[in-house]
């Protein structure tokens, strides 16, 4: 099996390296063919590395920062004066191909105008994309794009995120011609915002493309479509409310016994890809690169879960098959 | 205890009659001082009133239309060519003081046009809101407005639903000084659309009004605020993605057996108020009189539970006390 080498922004999310080093220690027992290039702030990362007997692996090799980007930042300060920071110098090996994918679970913002500045998108996208899975009733999955990566979106940007989220159907859900669907406040065409009708226009106008019109958030889970596109405002608040029903469900009290017990796991079960502390990692897609954001909560397991994903997305080649898809079929025609 | 009069729009919803009738006749038995005007289409519902024995009620009267307000029907479409449709009628019914209150399972942008049109809205609030009751994880409930009445909300019109939010939670939960919140994808002051920025900064500057801050979707069931503000596409998602959460739980398969059985009884009544099935009736707030629209898919209890709930906001005095927030403490001050 080829060599694979994967960037981790080791200061990221709400608890650093505590997390993302055990983490990063379990990922290289996991996968024989995988590498990791760690960054982060030298006491902290190296007292970490030491305990977890990482110092000397030979398949990882440490570059200290003297930055982080911390959550507050706004992205045009961590743009501006962030250079040296570890999500920063994470994503310059993407870019100069010294590792094949990045994994951080700092700031998004910060990193989604890092990643673009750093790595640019795909020719014909001008706005990358934050993707999800959703668990769907009937079991599989759908994927939810954006989630929190553009707060608005006009009618062209929705239409290519719909475009770059069939490209992900194809190749991380393997559908070969996944339902597209925009994400709306009724199924009737006159409901939604301008944006969402023009975008519902544009997609109905890509040849090749399976848009099946405008589904509710009811319909987030119901199986209807494989891809689900929204602008990063309303995806981020949709995603976020399913994990709040998730949790209003798992709090199931202090009640004890056996029926409770059998509940509360079989809840835990079925609520897992809504439960942060267990699915975990959305792709920012339509970038010269793959970036996976870990959730900021994330502990070690999950933490874990998004480098897995790195690696199943450098496997996958999404973002060369996003760059063949808008370089054979350009959209912009249809956006005018 | 004096006689209560509800207007019913008796076409509007997915069924019309055969839902709407029981519902009414069901409302009459159970409360001895409930009047009623129905407005309907001659035959449909003339024969299901014989069929339910209304057609002589003493505290029935009917009164025939020959329009129905259809869900494709555009709002100003609506306006325009509506005026004999028994939605239209069962406003006008409330604005010329017959009724004290009008339920309808219609068109919600049609039913918010004509309410606006025939009501107008209490002095100082530009834009009624959608409101609704959200079950919180350790009892008890929150608002959220607007759930779909304005697909998109300036930083005004946000920190007036705030304001209408709290009167609600005055009245109708009975807390005296409610937790007002801005529906938000972080919770730094950073985060979100300028809208809700500057709404979040208009409310904070709002003399006697517990403004908490910004909440995200997981937030929406933990308890933490009395009162949430969206706009109306955000607020609807956000709603309809917690009934498809609701549901995918309650999609328990075919599963046999007893502890199936108990599981879904446990989470059917858990989530019986995100299930529109079960909780019903979302309050259109900010109008000089009580509106209450009925979820489209509700079944005769769902419809009910709205009429219930419009004879609730009649003894509660909802517009009277909106009214009087904004004259003594008028916002238009803060908006500039």
């Amino acid at each position: 099996m080829p060599q694979l080498t994967v960037a981790l922004d080791m200061m990221g999310g709400d608890y650093g390296p505590p997390v993302t080093v055990p983490a990063a220690a379990q990922a290289l027992s996991l996968l024989p063919h995988l590498k990791l290039i760690l960054f982060g702030l030298e006491p902290e990362l190296s007292a970490w590395l030491n305990r977890c007997k990482l110092l000397h692996h030979p398949r990882v090799s440490v570059c200290f920062t003297s930055q982080v980007v911390t959550n507050e930042q706004k992205p045009t300060h961590a743009l501006r004066y962030g250079a040296n920071s570890s999500m920063r110098k994470a994503l310059d090996a993407l870019a100069s191909g010294e590792a094949a994918a990045c994994v951080s679970a700092g700031n998004t913002g910060a990193l989604m105008a890092m990643a673009i500045r750093v790595l640019n998108t795909v020719p014909g996208v001008d706005r990358p994309a934050l993707i999800t899975r959703l668990p769907q009733a009937r079991g599989g999955y759908a994927l939810l794009l954006d989630v929190g990566a553009n707060i608005s979106c006009d009618a062209t940007t929705l239409a290519r995120f719909g475009v770059m989220g069939e490209q992900a159907a194809r190749h991380v859900l393997g559908i070969s011609s996944p339902r597209i669907s925009l994400l709306n406040v009724g199924a009737e065409a006159s409901k939604g915002s301008d944006a969402i009708r023009q975008a519902g226009q544009l997609l109905a106008a890509i040849p090749n493309l399976n848009y099946t019109g405008f589904i509710e958030g009811d319909g987030l889970f119901a199986g209807r479509a494989d891809v689900i596109v929204c602008d990063g405002f309303v995806g981020n608040v949709a995603l976020k409310t399913s994990e709040g029903v998730a949790r209003m469900l798992l709090g199931l009290g202090e009640r004890r016994g056996l029926l409770w017990k059998m509940l509360r796991f079989w809840i835990k079960r079925r609520l897992s890809h809504l439960n942060p502390d267990q699915y975990n990692g959305a792709s920012l897609i339509g970038l010269r690169g793959s970036v996976v954001k870990s959730h900021g909560s994330a502990g070690s397991p999950a933490f874990l879960n998004a480098i897995l994903q790195a690696v199943a997305e450098i496997e996958h080649e999404l973002p060369a098959s996003i760059a063949h898809r808008f370089d054979t079929a350009p959209m912009d025609s249809h956006a005018r």
